[in-house]
């Protein structure tokens, strides 16, 4: 009888002991502040962008989905299929009517998704930008290419190929920001740091590959003893690099462009590309997501009452980096 | 003797309850990929800066630790009493010779701290930088405030108290880049966007107080009709702030100062200085330690291959924002 009393205390306490284990772990909660930082898979966190098909977006999306993986959080892949204002904003505003999580969203101009955004973050829906911002809308932050910073590695780069003296060229989109912020960022960097490189010519390759073939060819024509061309996207870095060819002058005219599609990153590797810039497009994704999942679980506090006070709560700007792609690396950026 | 058999079943039965479900916890591990993201209380992570006493790193403390705590990792809090470049040389080299998780380094100047932070970096330590940068080094990121941004800020805020025509005066530190920056964001503003408002004198208040009052006395006698004076850090706007009071022109002269400290959050309050710049240090600590946490967990995987192919494993730069205080929020910012 002693025996079996001595077994009842036991069980009952080892029943303890396991009610005591699982009511810590209850406590701890799924985001408690030690039981390391983790969602519920009922957290959905969307990524919204437009021309939703193209490869650019893919490294982004699987930084998003990296860290959701990381945080036990789900995601979902949004956007316009073309190249639609209307589209994004009305894919916007069923995303929101659906209440997520939180919203990262590439805009498509910096202005048309403002009150979609704003509508969001007054509803309580944590939004950031990544890629293309919208500066004045209400999203908490914006996390992108600097593209100022990226013109001003082109220019010291391009002086690795070319020496520091002659003529260069620029093709770009002259009515978006960001590519003006790129020729802004080579122009300045060669009247500051090599007066010598002359900026001959700055032409609107209009974002497509024929166009951009002409103008570059026009501009070889123009200038003979031309050295250089930045080129500020990817379908003119082609367009650009098949005006060379034909010019047969791959050895006197060197080629730096922009992004890391599989046609730029042929021409990386035959030679006709001098280098392209990779932008941080992984961080982009990762980065947004781990800044959407602390906001929204509230594990953000820069101070007690940071919403009276317009304290923001995440780093406004987030500067995801950009890498030099030559042919010594350019391998790696082949899709795995 | 049926029912002690049961007994012993169920006592087995619930222990091998209990050993799965300690099983489990452990095989999920501290940072594995599904259990949410958290460290061990045995990686220390470590926050290395100069004059260690002054109040305004306490908040980039309390973000470093807030952080900490919710990954469930140590922190430790290091560097030079003084402001002395020796001193934060050794003190780094030493924190470095323990082999911490991850140090988070303040620079007392751009280039005397390259050497260790490479050498931390080449031995597997990550490094990041915050509120001071050292852009030469090796160092993975940099989290501070845009300076020019916040010099753009105060020029747009200026104009609110003192309309868009008058002349208006800097109070800065000429040597130092940071407040180069700030003084050429005010500058550049005024000049795009408020041509009338006259940038008259631009002074060296040597980031003392008594230099910083002299200076602004002298700017306003020489200037009666002075409308505004924008200084760009904390002491010299204190001094300024005394210099208008002594002209008993307070209602004249408005004062746009920097950071927090107790002495110019009373003189917001007071109405002495009209606004002052908040800098996001909470944000500075806390995103250090999660880029830290990232890193050196190897959670942050932009490309298959990042490091042969130098591709940042985090954003470069963190832009962690600023807030305007004025009498309307400045309460909210005493020490709590």
């Amino acid at each position: 009888m002693k025996k079996l009393l001595l077994l009842y205390l036991v069980l009952i306490g080892t029943f303890l002991v396991y009610l005591y284990t699982a009511y810590i772990r209850e406590d701890e909660g799924p985001i408690g502040r030690d039981s390391g930082l983790r969602g519920e898979m009922d957290q959905k966190y969307v990524m919204v962008n437009f021309l939703t098909g193209i490869d650019y977006w893919k490294n982004g999306l699987k930084g998003f989905e990296d860290a959701a993986e990381a945080l036990g959080v789900s995601v979902e892949y949004r956007g316009a299929t073309q190249y639609d204002v209307n589209e994004e904003v009305t894919v916007l505003e069923q995303v929101i009517a659906r209440k997520p999580a939180g919203i990262a969203v590439s805009a498509i101009n910096p202005e048309a998704l403002n009150a979609a955004i704003n509508k969001a973050v007054e509803a309580g829906i944590p939004v950031v930008m990544f890629d293309s911002d919208a500066p004045d809308s209400k999203a908490y932050s914006f996390l992108g290419t600097n593209n100022y910073n990226a013109g001003v590695t082109a220019a010291r780069k391009m002086v690795e190929f070319t020496g520091t003296r002659g003529k260069l060229g620029v093709i770009t989109q002259p009515n978006q920001l960001n590519h003006q912020e790129r020729t802004k960022g080579f122009q300045d960097t060669l009247r500051s740091e090599y007066p010598n490189l002359q900026l001959v010519s700055v032409e609107d390759g209009k974002g497509d590959q024929l166009v951009s073939e002409q103008k570059a060819a026009g501009m070889i024509a123009e200038y003979p003893d031309l050295k250089g061309i930045f080129v500020t996207e990817a379908n003119g870095g082609v367009g650009v690099g098949n005006a060379v060819l034909s010019a047969g002058k791959l050895d006197q005219v060197r080629i730096i462009s922009f992004d890391t599609d599989k046609r730029t990153l042929d021409m990386v590797k035959s030679g006709t590309i001098a280098a392209t810039l990779a932008q941080g497009t992984w961080n982009m994704g990762y980065w947004s997501l781990m800044q959407l999942f602390l906001l929204r679980n509230e594990l953000v506090e820069p101070m007690p009452n940071w919403r009276e006070s317009n304290v923001p709560p995440l780093p406004t700007y987030v500067d995801t980096g950009i890498t030099i792609v030559t042919k010594s690396n350019v391998d790696n950026y082949y899709a795995k």
